[in-house]
């Protein structure tokens, strides 16, 4: 198969860890015989400094006319100091996510045995984990209309959701459901808030046409608190674009490193691949950033164009540098391993 | 000293956990020689049921002329089923506080030596955990305009926050932070929200005026997972109505029990004391609830009043509590003691 990925590697560890998911495609290009080309493009902190935006159109447009992208990580604290700015980074990617349509954000979380002792929960909460969060990632209060008024001292964010919207994210997580443990829990704050009761009348009348499959629904703060005490009561978490944010960072935690989690964000014509994890700017540069976020987003992709063989060799060689501990020191706190040396072991061990 | 306390039950598990903070109030009352005179009112479901109303006239004329409101809990499932529900329990809450100007909700988060144990977290993650979370609770998204449009399938809020919405809670989050580690934790989403930039800006310049506090900011995907990682890092966290909703439930994980942590809820002519936990209908009238955060309420309510040696004693009785295990299930699964064993336990132990 030929794919041509655009690579968008961002601000801080983002270019050093997309790095060693190409690394991983090279090997996977010679393993099976398949041909990727690689296309760079600008975003976030480093493409307003080159260009003054933080999604240049060059940016958009590469994304837009290859078969996906592959996404690292952006943000530098310069700009979240200065709350009037007019310009920062993180519009560049929500414009892209925006632009590509991207509605869906899919995050599994699954703990991985010989990574259980990694978890700052205790061993009996953890064990058995295997959930996996669909954000709505196009919608809700990331894209309403907002105002910021200096005179008048006040501002102002809108949530809208629309029928929609809702729909056909919950579709995907009903069937995602199906071939998994059959269960759907839709987070919401539905005690307060006007869209999320607008959320549970969809996503009910939905979860009438796959009776196979159970519903369920939790507000968020109780639904915060149950993702630490018994994560492994979830399947499938549904949820809107602000509460899965905050939901799936939280996710990131029992897995053990945040470093570990992938993603994949989803539309009708593109998808996008990402880790879950910021741009830890004070890590850049230093060898020292986890690379299987990405390598393992990376694999999201591969399953995405339905190599599913490739995309399972990916994730063995992965496990196998945990059972080797072939792993950053977010992992093994004693670790001697960087970046670069966790990204050849990766790549070599793809069979 | 007299003391007039509105008393209002609530829902579930509520009127039973309240019961046994006035057991301790009438303690208090004989050994440091108060009178305390308790009116009860209706909230909730139950007042639904009774009168129509979630807030009845009456209840909110009697919280206005009272004293301090000590609140249980409210909530049922039977209304959380219905999203096309035109009244329910919650609003009840939201109006109370709204009428009654409590504009900030303090919540502490503290881990009892005898406890940890009951930690999901590993120890050394917990350990010395002593923070504050200042909620707003009079603004943003839970009181903005809202529609809900079923012909064209739309659904809206809205998060507003003005200058001195946002001026008020921080002076008193900087004040508490000065008596205590002299660090204020700013929590927002300031890379996506308007509201978060303004929070910001105010936050900052109001900072400015307590020198010997330090101030920083996390967003709320960061905030959440450090609160689980690093609690101990913190003292006072900072934050707005929705997202203190839910690092505050959050939170309560890390003291072993959602069952354990208090709250008072402050404004400038009223206050209401509440357990920071819900309902739990399930659990009502089996004599299994925990009374304990219902009665460290009770004991910020003395506080409230500079009642402090009282309030000290009322913390120490139900430390005696926890170091002679009388405690009930959620802390020790064997417990045979139930929620009026340890009423009673703590009330003869005020002295
Ligand atoms: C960088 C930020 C805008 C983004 C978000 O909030 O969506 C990030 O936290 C994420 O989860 O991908
Ligand atoms: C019952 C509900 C409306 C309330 C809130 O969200 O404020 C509760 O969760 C709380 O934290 O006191």
């Amino acid at each position: 198969m030929h794919l041509e990925i655009a690579i968008l590697g961002g601000d801080g560890i983002g270019p050093e860890v997309v790095a060693q998911s190409i690394k991983c495609l090279r090997s996977v290009e010679e393993t099976f015989g398949h041909s990727f080309t690689f296309k760079k493009g600008l975003i976030g902190a480093s493409a307003i400094k080159k260009t003054g935006s933080p999604l240049p159109e060059e940016t958009l447009k590469l994304c837009k006319n290859t078969d996906a992208t592959l996404f690292g990580a952006l943000g530098l604290p310069e700009f979240d100091d200065n709350p009037r700015a007019k310009v920062w980074p993180e519009q560049g990617l929500l414009k892209l996510r925006k632009e590509l349509g991207l509605f869906a954000n899919i995050r599994p979380v699954k703990v991985f045995p010989s990574l259980v002792k990694q978890s700052p929960l205790n061993k009996s909460h953890v064990q058995n984990t295997d959930l996996v969060i669909f954000r709505e990632l196009a919608g809700g209060i990331y894209y309403g209309q907002k105002t910021n008024d200096e005179d008048k001292n006040s501002a102002t964010d809108t949530c809208t959701y629309t029928e929609s919207e809702i729909s056909r994210i919950t579709h995907l997580a009903f069937k995602s459901a199906r071939s998994r443990k059959k269960k759907v829990t839709l987070v919401d704050k539905a005690n307060v808030l006007e869209t999320s009761r607008l959320w549970r009348r969809v996503v009910r009348s939905i979860a009438e046409s796959y009776p196979d499959v159970e519903l369920n629904c939790l507000f968020i703060d109780n639904a915060a608190v149950q993702m630490i005490l018994n994560p492994s009561q979830f399947d499938v978490i549904l949820t809107d674009n602000m509460f899965g944010d905050i939901l799936s960072d939280q996710g990131s935690v029992i897995a053990g490193s945040i470093g570990l989690l992938p993603s994949a964000s989803v539309g009708l014509e593109h998808a996008m691949f990402e880790p879950i994890h910021g741009s830890y700017p004070d890590a850049a540069g230093k060898n020292i950033a986890n690379p299987v976020a990405s390598i393992l987003s990376m694999a999201m992709l591969l399953q995405h164009f339905k190599m599913n063989e490739e995309s399972d060799a990916v994730v063995a060689a992965v496990l196998k540098s945990f059972s080797k501990k072939i792993v950053t020191p977010d992992i093994l706190g004693s670790s001697k391993y960087g970046t670069n040396y966790v990204g050849d072991f990766i790549a070599d061990n793809i069979m």
